[in-house]
């Protein structure tokens, strides 16, 4: 039977923590995860300081089945992942043969320069994961994936190394969209959570075209979500309150 | 003279580590932060589970000057913000007076349900945070804000409580954006670090409408930004990379 696969994700960027770039990773590798079998249960961002890094992937890695991390792995000088991440787990940085001859490759030799070639370090042990859009790898030690800032070669990392993760249960999730103040379902969705413990049930108001709340059940068995989201509807049905849907969401 | 600000942020919500929703908080946050002189140092995203919460909150708030936390103060049963974070100072979760009053004029007294009230929560010896968009108020507790996860509540309880915080060190910014890949910059980059040690240089490549990099320079020292980046511009001109810019970031 399969069981819960958990993740954590460490984003390393001061450009995330000054405001100058809205993250696009997390929603992605959340959704992406979720979509593989695998929970994502914890998300720390940090500036680019080693004794930062360090903590937090020392922290995330041991807790959790994979931990990836977003950004930093590039040629220039504010690129320090590889080297604090061979440092959280005791070994040297190294250069990798094959991610050496695959740039060289790409660059041409005579254009190899020192900073180029930074980007074929790993952390002693390291694997590569594919980069087919800049060919500068990401690297997968131990449980930890190293992928790229930039959201499209990140995205396009996920897929090199998809077969390498285990899957866990799927989590099912149906959603209803309710057209009513969110307080006045509170007390309906808190006998809802009660009666059907094997799900959960989250609750989340907009206020944009209307007042409403979007009511999200996810739980890993099927059956308990469709019971759960047609005992929802009754209470709106009850209620006169109006809805949209529901929708299944990936 | 003015010192350095520092804060940091929980986020609380399953539906941000789901994927379902995108988070917009940490970039306003961190921009909102960064104008008022603040700098955001580590923001953690954990699920809606009272010990994760409990351990983010006592992590972050004895480590910085200040705590943000949004999400989780609504009127369902999945809103356990206010119960957390009474936990995480060992106090309990009591009914504030003022906001018991607000809320029951809002919604009239026969409409004030349980599940309404329970918005008038707060750890014993929180003071209100205004929010003018939806009544129900963000909490602070000594070093602690406890904002709502809706952006545009969240937004409007911050100008409420802009002048309970201490200003440190303004952050200047100046960024150039340079046609020409990362890797052919980063040498020139490196040099140009270890030269201006006062500042934060940091490098972003992009891969849109051609291959660049935006180069971020950062300082409380407003002329050692403006030295380093006559560098930057020379450095360009030296090498016949075309730039845009620079541009001032606030």
């Amino acid at each position: 039977m399969a069981v819960d696969v958990s993740a954590g994700l460490v984003v390393i960027g001061d450009e995330i923590l000054s405001g100058r770039t809205q993250d696009k990773n997390i929603s992605y590798l959340a959704t992406w995860l979720n979509e593989a079998g695998i929970q994502l249960k914890e998300v720390r961002v940090v500036p680019d300081v080693e004794g930062e890094i360090v903590a937090a992937v020392n922290a995330l890695r041991t807790r959790y089945d994979y931990l990836f991390t977003t950004g930093g792995i590039g040629p220039t000088h504010d690129d320090i992942t590889v080297d604090s991440i061979a440092a959280a787990f005791g070994v040297p940085a190294v250069m990798h043969e094959e991610a050496f001859a695959r740039l060289e490759a790409y660059y041409g030799a005579e254009n190899f320069t020192p900073a180029r070639q930074r980007m074929a370090r790993v952390p002693k042990g390291g694997q590569l994961v594919d980069n087919p859009v800049s060919i500068a790898p990401g690297i997968n030690i131990d449980n930890v994936f190293i992928l790229a800032g930039v959201p499209k070669i990140m995205q396009a990392m996920l897929e090199d190394l998809r077969p390498l993760l285990r899957s866990g249960r799927k989590v099912w999730t149906q959603s209803l969209t309710i057209h009513a103040p969110e307080s006045k379902l509170a007390d309906g969705l808190g006998e809802l959570q009660r009666k059907h413990a094997g799900v959960s049930i989250g609750s989340y108001p907009f206020y944009h075209a209307g007042v409403g709340a979007q009511v999200v059940i996810r739980s890993p068995d099927e059956g308990a979500v469709a019971d759960a989201m047609a005992d929802l509807q009754a209470f709106c049905r009850e209620n006169a309150f109006s809805s949209d849907g529901p929708s299944e969401i990936d």
